[in-house]
């Protein structure tokens, strides 16, 4: 057994990650750290895992860590991560970093969006931890920045369709909606209940930072410049992301072309699922799982393409996808501990 | 006392003119029918209102209907009102029709969407009740098709931007994102609880019949041929509309030109309100009132408008805007029985 | 027009004074304060309003607020009325006080629940704000303590038959179930969206404040001691609370006899509505409203009588009453502002 | 592997049991059968379990069943179990009925509750499976009648006290409160969305035939005659279900007591979790879990306990259960295939 910490663990991507690892057969849950509740047991924070999950929370100290631990996840805030990988990767333990710090390869990208960013130098070495796309790469990484959950829905859809050309790429519009998790468990009038029950609305509009993540990763692909207009909204429900792209086709691209090409890509992919012609996908339908579910329908009236993906934000979107990236670069089945049957409802 | 009556009083359009119109100062409700709860009150159907409404619900019968009414609302499923129409017309009875009956002034374009019209020489008389826009119209109208919830989200935010030419047209998409009511009160898988909670989906992708009722109204108030790409989606929850619509505008037109346009339009209006710039709309902010909040954000970095929209879709996308055309019929103010002060939430 | 001020309009309780003063036809609303939001218009905090509430939320100042004010509601925490209620009653400005600080007439049993009070000699010029109950008392009030909303939805179907001696008194349980918005906007991780959201559970076991407030008046009602076993849970909704308490009724009494007693007792009130036989009331029918319904079952089985309370926790439970006090001190009907007509959803 | 069927697959429960047996490492789920869905692939009715189960749905036809499992599941509405588990069981294949069939020994109470009986000579050999209570007969049993999800709540914190005779049996009230899924997937108003939703209600008040079940158990386990009263609630929500239990225990009984009680009955159980002091079950903690969370309160003030127990109605309180008492049939572990870790939310 392997074993791996989670630095981070009372949020809930760090909880997400308990569950998963918790239940993974080839790796040992050996350390989780919590700055608001170390000491406590984890089951005690969160009372679910009562009798199953028999760690307690404790202080993050990069060398306990270390020495516990082969392989570390951190589910902290931007800014943190950058503050503490360098420790760990000298001392030659992996990391997955759900956060934003290493996700970027350019610093100047990074810090336009964010700030300033204190090991620059590590950049370089980072793998963006899209699992189906950059598996390769991912195999051999010592550090991976997992990827956030908007540019997860908005990319698994598109990069295939990107690489074949057959998207104007001056034409692409995400309409995303996601669960309230994805805001995660600090407190804020947005996340609190009266505010966001029985309530829809937009935020950040054309202002989301994941929208640099994307437009970055989409000009890698493209080989040339991209850039997305992208608005998020909130749903008023716990766990769940949809994604609704408009993007214009090429001429002459058919919807059986679209099939063809997704199919050719993600056939073999134990996590993506294509729907049915006719079929959309329903974010019900990968609650808990890590699943991504993606649909489209060619309006032959307005030539657009529309593209829909649906994932659990936590699983697909964070700690799913981040356990995921684990098992590439342990060089195990990717979907390993990761298989449990979804819910029907 | 104008005396008023509904017909079809029990669906969930129905029963919000019921609350509406019982506390309207200048009209009477007279008659409810119901073609499934004939010989109930209506207070046992919708126990909200024990004590409140003391009308018993009738089955339809239309002189009956125009011996007590100077005006009904039909809020029946299309294809019932246009066999009914002819006859309260025919006496002299104004209508506000709720279905999609008396929306379209083509029949041609109807019929493509729906089904055959057997009351086609009516459509010549009959007003799109986009209160609004088509205030002077609605003023003398005997006949209003009153406008679907979709576009009524979609129509108002365009349509002073569509006249004054800031738009180029064939960039326009509408993702639209619907509270369950708007599914009505008949039984449905898709309205059925664990299939809704939850669960966030598209549905009708690009094959919804509001889609042609948007293009008809922009098309007319462009003066060409508009299409619009257009996506609804289903919110667990019960009542609220959302509506982002994204269109790239003309060259050099800026933020303030479209704030201008909009503040021209509406600022008159008593039932449109204009977000502050860097505010968005919310539909809980709407809920239960008549009110449909636009806000706007021009994405300077991919030239794009993005104009955001949020109804309550039983109010102004049905039973209050049905009530505001009546009013206008009437000759009273279109605001009358439509003020009561929205709720914090 | 009456000038009327709340003191800690922008909670949840004070928001909804707002909204239901702001539509009363005999007072006007001249002045709000808030001291998280001094300074800021209140519909920027609560948008819902916009265009509708012109008024600035003001620091708190005992004066200015009696210069503009004929009575005043108090919308506060409680521990800081008992500050500030002597400054207004020695102005002769009225108060409705939301809080607990002014419910208790012995402050021995406020103290053995809350903290040391620093206004005793007023808690005998308090009246206990239960309007159909103690209406004649608030008449000639200057000061109401208002019940909190857990003691509404206990005492109103109870006290008719403790009175008319029906109930064996020591076998009295209250199983309540509010809605989140009970627990204000504060901050707090049991607020938080994603732990309350699809979550179920009880709360203060048996150890609940409220169970003081009830035991009280219970008690001077049975003119004996009588102490409730009270259990108060969390529903994952934003508006409503349902009380089902379990008695066992004095040898005799049949079905007929309690319905006749409740009957006697409310059917002239105006908010109370006894559910016919057979029918149970649902939060549903009394959200937004100031509705109380109220149904019964005798179960001659165990031979216990099982009543069932229904109300919106932040109308009749908090704001709703408190402006029925209001009206009732004021001398003009109880129900004035009060009954808009009830949505149907 | 052993090879089990589905009789009923498409149903709530029937879809869960899909989902648990899927997963199960000692089983085959090798048919399915639905009347409705008959011919559909399973994972179109229930498109999260795209690509994992891949069942053709087929009509029930008995042998058929019998040719290809050694066990069945039996998961329909009541009086349609009867005419079949004759059948099965003559052929000698296992049931589990998760009807209400062969819940009771007695078919006068079973007639007096539900309808006659058409398999009256079976009711002997059908064993109660209140897995923790009757795990010796359900070792044995070749007929399990699976318990209602309402007795499983209310049975499991009550079977140990009333064993040690702590509790005065004729003080037993149990209210509870359910999540909407435990009404199936039959179209119905009360399962209608906006029914339900920001809504809170009680259900057939004292008249549930669920308490006919437990009386009879709690009679049983307290060898004289026990009568419960029972009211049901409906909670806006999906999944869970939650039980306040109120009794008198009998004088001299102190925490301590419960406490020991429990813990000796239930700390070998792995599905039963017994909160520590001062903390009490949420649905949201056994949500998607087997798990059985009680805790309790014993308010000296008024000498009750307050007994509190949360299950997934889905699981514990139905298909969980079903396998677990499956497991137990076949001698395997009673937790195998249901020990996933729970979701932190």
């Amino acid at each position: 057994m392997i074993r791996v910490g989670i630095v981070g663990a009372t949020g809930y991507a760090g909880a997400e990650l308990v569950r998963i690892l918790s239940g993974h057969p080839q790796v040992a849950l050996s350390v989780l750290t919590s700055r608001q509740f170390a000491g406590a047991k984890f089951e005690e924070i969160y009372p679910a895992m009562a009798g199953r999950v028999k760690l307690t929370c404790e202080k993050l100290v990069v060398e306990a860590v270390c020495d516990k631990a082969e392989l570390v996840f951190l589910a902290l805030p931007h800014q943190l991560p950058m503050t503490i990988v360098p420790e760990f990767v000298g001392r030659n333990v992996r990391v997955v970093d759900l956060s934003a710090d290493f996700r970027f390869n350019d610093p100047a990208v990074y810090e336009s969006v964010y700030q300033p960013h204190s090991a620059r130098d590590l950049l370089d070495r980072a793998v963006y931890g899209l699992s189906e796309v950059y598996f390769e790469a991912i195999r051999s990484a010592i550090l991976v920045g997992n990827p956030g959950c908007y540019p997860t829905s908005v990319l698994l859809p598109l990069i295939p369709l990107v690489k074949a050309g057959f998207l104007e790429l001056n034409t692409l519009i995400a309409d995303s909606k996601s669960g309230v998790s994805g805001a995660g468990r600090s407190l804020a009038l947005t996340s609190h209940f009266c505010e966001v029950n029985e309530s829809f609305k937009a935020y950040k509009v054309a202002s989301h930072r994941h929208n640099a993540e994307m437009d970055v990763i989409l000009s890698r692909e493209a080989e040339q410049a991209v850039q997305l207009t992208f608005v998020p909204h909130l749903i008023p429900m716990s766990r769940g992301m949809l994604t609704t792209i408009y993007v214009t086709p090429i001429k002459g691209v058919q919807a059986e072309d679209i099939r063809n090409c997704l199919t050719a890509a993600y056939s073999d992919q134990p996590f993506i699922r294509l729907c049915a012609s006719g079929r959309v996908p329903d974010t019900l339908h990968v609650k808990g799982s890590n699943y991504c579910d993606i649909g489209f329908k060619l309006d032959k009236r307005t030539n657009r393409l529309i593209l829909i993906s649906a994932i659990d934000n936590l699983v697909k979107g964070a700690a799913g996808q981040a356990v995921q990236n684990m098992n590439i670069m342990l060089g195990i089945d990717q979907a390993s501990g990761l298989l449990q049957v979804p819910y029907p409802l």
